[in-house]
């Protein structure tokens, strides 16, 4: 009897050790299953927050000297900065001493003015080509949120709000660049579901054959289509015992339904399609 | 002629002067009309602010490292501090030199850690009676939300996430705090709708009476319905052709629709009708 209570105690140990660290969570640092169908699902939801933070953003007008360099005076106390770049690159490092950045999903706009993190590491799961992994396209949302798409989602006027107008930019702006240099990912696990799809555009690299690819106009358009929706639900003046049907003109949105539509359709679509294929061009070396 | 055409051009450019300095925005200090309507309006929004920043908070997992002071390390490093407290002190900070809290709806969490603003003075509307301005429950709220609402909004887990996490505590605490103090507003504008109704009560200190004259249990009711419908309009799963219909389960949005309904039932609309008590206390000092 002693050997086989020895043994069963022995199998309920393993067993008990094996759920607790399976169990609860992942394995630090393990790869979780990147799927064509986990990236949808994170596209899906970011979808939500990007329209949030946009109809957040619309709550404040324009407030023009936020962005103005010579609004804090001096050019030289500040090097030129306006009050957003200030606020921006500060927030940045105060969220880099927290651990932002550790996450190779978050990518900063001001990578200089990091400082490192306080936070103990935490192994987040590694699923980038390490060789294709830097490619950073965040100096181009920068310039492009700022100069083209704010003006259109935001009305004119000046309400002395600078501090909550640039936090509400910089929360646009994480939630645009996570999506768009989510693109790594997306190309990542197109790659690893058909890489014989791939080898031979990458190998010439030649870019109009992976952008080509990488496009499928039926499904941008449901996403743009999707969009301009979230625009309509979440933007509308929730009252009770009546249901938005969808209709309504542009002004019955805290932002344009067409201009979210316009903005992923002209935008946010083409650029991550941009970052998949730069990511796809070194996925080789 | 000559005297009735000087006096066409000085009325022209007497017009063109009031135009030019009424015309586009409000004179800058001067009181905007505080009204019970524009009162009413502020706080419909944000509600919208509200149930949007619960559903970005419920994004991640409970991730109960940031909340513990011992993660940071050496209590004696970081005076005993969480993450999230390190992350707010810091990041108010940052939103204090950028003028946050110049406009006296918003009110910092940690008012001793403040710089000063670098930005030019703006002379926000200055709508509170000067001896009743300084109602502050920041800490109540801090701690409420943090033990009490949190763990309701969030899921079991840990993503390692903790920067997001503390960032998306920090839009949520702001937008609860901004409602919760806006009760001074409330009072003001309701005091100045009525003062007579107020006076005695005021003048015999008396907070059970203030406390009935400021509650309307219809009213009450109808906000508490209206922001849960917003937690189910907001936090559905949009896709294409398919209108959700208000029906369904919990787990079928980001945040439960029946918590949203008791955080405003149980907890902010009580705490502001508590502000607006103790703020109409002092409105005759």
């Amino acid at each position: 009897m002693a050997p086989r209570l020895v043994f069963s105690v022995c199998w309920f140990l393993l067993l008990l050790l094996l759920s607790s660290v399976c169990g609860g969570r992942r394995l630090r640092g393990e790869s979780t299953a990147l799927t064509l169908e986990s990236v949808r699902k994170f596209l899906t939801r970011e979808e939500d927050s990007i329209v949030f933070s946009l109809i957040e953003r619309a709550k404040y007008p324009r407030n023009a000297p936020a962005y103005d360099p010579s609004y804090l005076g001096s050019p030289a106390k500040f090097h030129g900065l306006s009050l957003v770049e200030l606020f921006v690159r500060e927030t940045e490092a105060v969220q880099a001493k927290a651990g932002r950045y550790e996450n190779p999903v978050e990518i900063p706009f001001f990578p200089r003015h990091m400082t490192s993190t306080l936070a103990p590491p935490y192994d987040f799961p590694n699923e980038l080509h390490a060789a294709a992994a830097a490619v950073n396209v965040s100096g181009t949302i920068w310039r492009e949120y700022l100069d083209g798409w704010l003006p259109q989602i935001t009305s004119q006027g000046d309400d002395g709000n600078y501090a909550p107008t640039a936090a509400a930019d910089l929360v646009c702006l994480q939630a645009l660049s996570r999506r768009i240099h989510y693109g790594r990912y997306v190309a990542e696990a197109k790659y690893r579901d058909a890489p014989q799809d791939y080898n031979t555009a990458i190998r010439a690299q030649d870019r109009d054959a992976l952008m080509k690819l990488l496009t499928f106009e039926g499904q941008e358009d449901a996403v743009k289509r999707r969009v301009e929706e979230k625009a309509k639900v979440f933007g509308q003046d929730v009252t009770l015992g009546k249901r938005a049907d969808g209709g309504g003109n542009a002004t019955d949105y805290k932002v344009d339904p067409v201009v979210v539509y316009r903005l992923y359709g002209d935008w946010v679509i083409p650029m991550t399609k941009m970052v998949q294929v730069e990511y796809l061009l070194r996925r080789l070396d």
